[in-house]
């Protein structure tokens, strides 16, 4: 059985859903992203295995949602990739000529343009949070941060099966 | 330098962002989750380790996007927690009675509750994606599919500090 209590802040929770087929409404951008990529040409495919830094800035209205944050290693970052095309639902990848539906890649141009990235935590300074991994563009607004948990999100033997090496890897 | 070559459906991409500060847009609802879980009190708080099977339906208008699907053993599914609070930026877990920021935990109630679930993808039929894993309500609506790269989306040695085993746990 699961039960949570909270802490409310104002605000009230938005249903989302307006018909049966559609949702409307209004993301939250809770932050932004400071990188050093500022344009697609210049940022990894996956940027799990850089060294650069990024920031990610919360904005004052959500730091007291960052409680206990800085008690994780690792975090999965959720970003609006603002410059992606959402109309866009088959493509070709950095690694060869086949067309794919873009929900078997990673691309950022799909429906919902939600960027997630594995993260280290390198320091938290307040609201501002210093991390190694992301590939968000300068500027992204950001939607989401969640503890990464090894137990609930690693999985050692996954394959992507179109992918000629089994798996999609980071490619600069 | 990363190129990528696109086929286009009809649409236009939709920038989302009005003012500085605040993303405004429409989330596209690509599918819906029929899971066996109709409340939360009977859902897992993760559905990783879960046996019960939920089914993806992919929308038609956004079919194509799945090519290649079949090929990935394991998937990403961003889904919309509907029923959660987005107005709690602090919580408690049903780990402890201590109370920690929405984004140091994964409980539904957050800014923008996206839930996040890697799945084991056991079948595909058509816009049909037969999957263990999940852990969202039945009727869910469904955002977004990727693929789960063990080489990007692994960490072994994550660590949630907060949690006295070190890490977040599937628990019923």
């Amino acid at each position: 059985m699961r039960k949570i209590d909270a802490l409310c802040v104002s605000g009230e929770a938005q249903p989302l859903i307006e018909g049966d087929m559609k949702i409307r409404g209004e993301l939250k951008q809770i932050g932004v992203v400071h990188s050093p990529y500022q344009e697609r040409m210049g940022a990894p495919s996956q940027g799990r295995h850089t060294n650069e830094e990024s920031t990610l800035e919360v904005f004052a209205d959500y730091e007291p949602a960052l409680l206990d944050v800085e008690q994780c290693s690792h975090l999965i970052v959720l970003y609006w990739q603002d410059r992606a095309n959402r109309s866009i639902l088959q493509t070709r990848t950095p690694w060869g000529p086949e067309v794919h539906g873009v929900f078997a890649t990673r691309s950022p141009n799909r429906p919902n343009p939600i960027g997630l990235c594995v993260v280290k935590l390198v320091e938290r300074e307040g609201r501002f949070l210093k991390v190694q991994g992301m590939d968000a563009l300068d500027g992204s607004p950001l939607i989401d941060i969640k503890p990464y948990s090894h137990h609930i999100d690693s999985v050692q033997d996954a394959r992507v099966g179109w992918h000629k090496r089994g798996d999609i890897k980071a490619k600069k």
